[in-house]
């Protein structure tokens, strides 16, 4: 009776290398029941806003045992979602029931109840968390959906300053990077979806801050709008190592890590003593068959550096202190956050795509429907 | 008149590659007073015991903003040494009043005091810190120097289990690594000076231990002697992944790193989730114009490792807290220490550069007089 017509994007097949549009397609032909059975405990979400992100990459190929479970192409049902061991697919693992033999990706979105079964939620909140890429989505976990509160921001934020990428920037940098007033801090993808966070939180807290970014107009958005005290195109630079000795004559003592190989190289010569590295990604290695090889890690002995990897799930438990220091910092607009709307479910494989090769300007999001 | 020769072992010129003997010489022309002057604040020593450390391969290069200085070959006078910005040289670099054209190598050693203008040290104490590769040294900073109180111990462990080795395998392992009971421990170069004490503290705090050496000698003492659980010769290994993944079925929680290279490059995949890398020593990369590029670091972020360098110095701090440990157990034979002792200053440059090919068996000690 509540029977509608649900569009899904669909992983094609396990993608090697640079992934690219055909490799996920739109199926027209699927249908969903906005009306959920009596004594579910499920709910029903039209998904408004989806969110692209770096680590989805890892999902398009064949489980190597990596953080996140695979996707599973089209052509293989995956009812029954087994939970793995990792802590990311308590969070990030949501599939919808469908009665076809294709699930949509997956990923983290925002989204407005249609119908609950959960005691927490009821028709017309709104909320953000794990669903799929498709209209409407049943999400079988309704515990791991945060509820929005705050509805005086625009929604599109908990894919981005309110959500994960926010929550990666906070955890990389307070918790990891412990920075100090007056220190040097470098991030690389900078006028990403975390890295435009990081760098303004490092002005905050007093630092003297550098970005590194992939075009003339992120470059100008670094320095100008998120006020980085200094920003370079590294696809102009010769000699990174040359090029951060001339930014940071004195050593970087925190190095935002968002991109690793050669970069990665770079930075390590030019580390100060008990320098922190805040591994958070690693983008410019995950179409690689075979990553670039780190040859100087010797410098991490030599500089006495902690380089930490992390996994944002590990900290949501401190959402609740994030948004009480991010929330006003928006409002007072001491903080900006740059998104780049993809308009349509049609346009998400293309927006995807593009994270990989740096065609975003900030956080990507894919705009299903505003409300 | 008390003018006396003093045989010296000198870097010719700076090492590139592997260090041979050849790049060293016995310079049997030096003489030294073994009185001080009136109102000199130095102390005169007789070495006995020097230790020959993976670090100092470093200093036999010309510097490259190393942590260590390097040192001066023979044909270049450094009679007032610049202190440079690193920790380590306020205890390493001490360097003789030699009025030759020559400086030994200097390195940490054991040595009896036979004249001091110091108040701290009198004739016929026994310290242990930097002095020089020689027979006599005068120590310019002997605040620098520890005064050796326990005495019924081999001296010579003061170069290893009591001196620096020691501090090193403490630091390392308890502070860096925060080992907890039950937890899975891997250790490279295990049958070093450091490799050994890390396997024994391991055993000491619940953990099961695995250690990796290049000889059959080496493994046979880890696993007889040290008690480590598993052992195995590295150069017999085809693929060191899966070699790790026969030992460490569920992963390993803490990395003990010396070698570096390929064998950073089997752990990283085989780290447990939230595990630790204490990153002392690479020896497997001090010889190589280019170091072999580590290609998989991205485990570092989906493991959620923290990988930390250490400079010793940064510890020593700690020493006393380190001795109250380290005296009884070793008194209650509960923990042993194995040292490979050349024989004479003569056989020095053989030492320092077996090191690099393995050929020490235990902590590689000079001895230059018994007393």
């Amino acid at each position: 009776m509540e029977e509608v017509k649900n569009q899904q994007v669909v992983l094609k097949d396990y993608v090697n290398g640079f992934p690219k549009e055909s490799d996920m397609l739109l199926n027209d032909s699927a249908t969903i029941n906005l009306k959920l059975p009596e004594g579910s405990n499920a709910v029903v979400v039209k998904n408004l806003y989806l969110s692209c992100d770096p680590y989805m990459r890892d999902r398009m190929s064949k489980s190597q045992g990596s953080y996140v479970e695979s996707y599973t192409p089209g052509s293989v049902a995956l009812t029954h979602c087994q939970i793995f061991q990792s802590v990311m697919n308590e969070y990030l693992i949501q599939h919808s029931n469908l009665p076809e033999d294709m699930d949509p990706i997956a990923g983290l979105g925002v989204a407005k109840v249609l119908d609950s079964g959960h005691s927490n939620l009821k028709k017309c909140d709104l909320v953000w968390g794990g669903t799929g890429w498709e209209e409407y989505s049943i999400i079988n976990a309704p515990d791991t959906l945060f509820k929005i509160e705050h509805t005086d921001v625009p929604l599109s934020y908990y894919t981005g300053i309110l959500g994960m990428p926010g929550m990666t920037a906070y955890a990389g940098f307070y918790e990891i990077c412990a920075p100090k007033k007056g220190e040097y801090v470098f991030v690389s993808a900078a006028a990403g979806a975390v890295g435009q966070l990081v760098g303004q939180f490092a002005k905050l807290s007093g630092c003297y801050v550098v970005g590194s970014a992939g075009t003339k107009e992120k470059v100008d958005l670094l320095k100008n709008k998120f006020g980085f005290d200094e920003a370079f195109n590294y696809k102009e630079e010769q000699d990174l190592d040359a090029t951060l000795k001339r930014y940071f004559p004195d050593g970087i003592d925190i190095y935002f890590e968002n991109v690793g190989g050669k970069m990665l190289e770079a930075v390590l010569p030019n580390m100060r003593l008990k320098g922190r590295i805040s591994a958070c990604g690693m983008i410019s290695q995950y179409n690689l068959e075979q990553g670039g090889g780190v040859r100087n890690l010797f410098h991490i002995i030599t500089k006495s550096v902690r380089m930490q990897g992390f996994i944002v799930t590990h900290y949501f438990h401190m959402f609740p202190k994030y948004m009480d220091m991010i929330m006003p910092l928006i409002k007072q607009e001491k903080i900006c956050y740059v998104e780049d709307l993809a308009e349509g479910l049609a346009s998400a494989p293309a927006a995807l795509v593009g994270l990989f090769s740096g065609r975003n300007v900030g956080k990507q999001v894919v705009v299903v429907a505003r409300e």
